[in-house]
């Protein structure tokens, strides 16, 4: 077994997925479930997500030489500083929807962790002093934490949904900044590939400003095509709309906190989406047939290279 | 068999379904497939779903005593009008996705019609004079057309798409003018429910406002969010994006007809979008979560009605 012992913090669709595949490729001796619900956990017990499980983070956590964090967004920052705490061997990722504010939150945490032992720089020192005890709080995380985000995600949440081949050949973006050690990126990169998925790498900016535009963005424009649906015909919605609003489904509070993280990145993808929007706008109120059809015909030049 | 000869003018994804279903349930003694580009005709032969075909209108509807119109919507009112001057047996409907606009281009064809053979109106007459010439013309397809609408188009088109039960279970919106005979009506109603077909009877008028929103906008919505989408991020982009961005991978030619045809309902439902979307905007730019999750479990609210 390549390793001994996984801890999942958080056993959702994503956490769940991990746990089954890393059992069934048989890349772990022992998954630990980590989580609050008690009725998650057990689900994920029942699924064979995990071997065992605790709604104890120091327990669950403590030997474990690997921890993933599934958490909702805005609780990986905290989660992941509290792992590095208590988890001196682990390796740490998550597989958040952000990046670039977890990774804020983490050198907020680690400046506020340096200001305990305070002590004046020295007076010729350019930016912070480096002293020990501030290398030894920052080091905690800084040396042992890279995000993830795999591109797998469903507007379905749970356990109940978990799949082992759901990172199947999907992308998996590693978000390391510039500090990351090059070591902790191999590894991290070579966990996700050994669970079948394709690793991109991008920095945590560059990362939230692709995602505002393919996933944050979609999910706002279908919640506000959903919302602005007069009930009375949606027995008369079709394929087209069921499809265009799907991901409406999703879990408002997670989905919150996503956007709030993102939200510089989230409103300028907005504002190109505005920008297209008012020339269909202007071509459909002005009846003009040519400047309809070209805009058309242009996304479905970018739709089609996706493929179906 | 109920039916003698059906002549489906049109044989694409629709056209060629509703030959399928025809002849897979026994409906029709004999389907005739009438078209305009021969390797269509060839395809929906191949797959079985007419019995000959023609590029010849006159010689595929002259007896027929049913024909479905299945062409693009903006050349839906001709072929009508064409029809009821060549089949006289024929009970004659359509399957566009907009209604009211075809109703006005018919009555502006029969208007045009009407003026042909002048007379003096009797100077006590209220309106136009209903002389028996204009009772002639008009009568030709008023009372023998009313226009359907089956929710069940597909981002693909051509027969090689065709499905037998492609119709099975879906709407079919039949859309009957406060002049057309009920007895009309009623065999249109049964023809779609012979395959399978559950139909809702609205006026053009109000079937354009629903599916202005309900289908119209979703394929604007998408197209826009395609086209807004920059092109290196698309290997970024997973399952959310591909269901939210699939329609606008339709026939542009044919979409824009469509917008063109129900303008004003379509930038309706646009500003109402438009509307919903300033709500989401203010509440990510004002950071307000409060907001955010109650416009989010708003829209799932609605989203979940429509189910999977």
């Amino acid at each position: 077994m390549p390793l001994d012992r996984v801890a999942i913090v958080g056993v959702g669709l994503i956490g769940g997925s991990i746990g089954l595949a890393l059992r069934e490729r048989r890349l772990a001796a022992e998954v630990v479930g980590v989580g609050r619900r008690l009725d998650s956990l057990q689900k994920a017990h029942d699924r064979g997500a995990v071997n065992w499980t605790t709604t104890n983070l120091v327990e669950g956590v403590a030997d474990a030489d690997w921890v993933v964090v599934c958490t909702p967004v805005n609780l990986i920052a905290d989660t992941v500083a509290a792992v590095a705490a208590v988890a001196p061997r682990a390796t740490i990722t998550d597989v958040g929807s952000t990046k670039a504010e977890i990774c804020r939150e983490l050198h907020r945490l680690r400046a506020a962790e340096h200001t305990v032992p305070e002590r004046s720089p020295p007076a010729d020192a350019e930016g912070p002093a480096e002293t020990p005890e501030h290398e030894a709080a920052g080091a905690l995380a800084r040396q042992r934490f890279v995000g993830s985000h795999p591109l797998a995600g469903d507007h379905r949440t749970g356990p109940e949904f978990a799949r082992a081949d759901l990172l199947e050949g999907r992308v998996v973006v590693v978000t390391p900044e510039d500090s990351t050690p090059v070591g902790l990126v191999e590894r991290v990169q070579g966990f996700w590939e050994s669970l079948g998925a394709q690793v991109e790498l991008l920095s945590p900016e560059e990362h939230d400003r692709a995602l505002a535009a393919t996933s944050h963005l979609p999910h706002l424009i279908a919640a506000a095509l959903a919302a602005s649906t007069p009930e009375e015909w949606l027995r008369l919605a079709a394929r087209g709309w069921g499809d265009t609003t799907r991901i409406a489904a999703a879990d408002p509070q997670l989905w919150t906190q996503i956007f709030l993280q993102n939200r510089a990145a989230v409103l300028d993808a907005l504002r190109r989406f505005e920008h297209r929007l008012a020339q269909f706008d202007e071509a459909v109120a002005g009846g003009d047939p040519l400047a309809l059809a070209s805009a058309l015909q242009e996304a479905k030049r970018i739709r089609d290279a996706l493929g179906d």
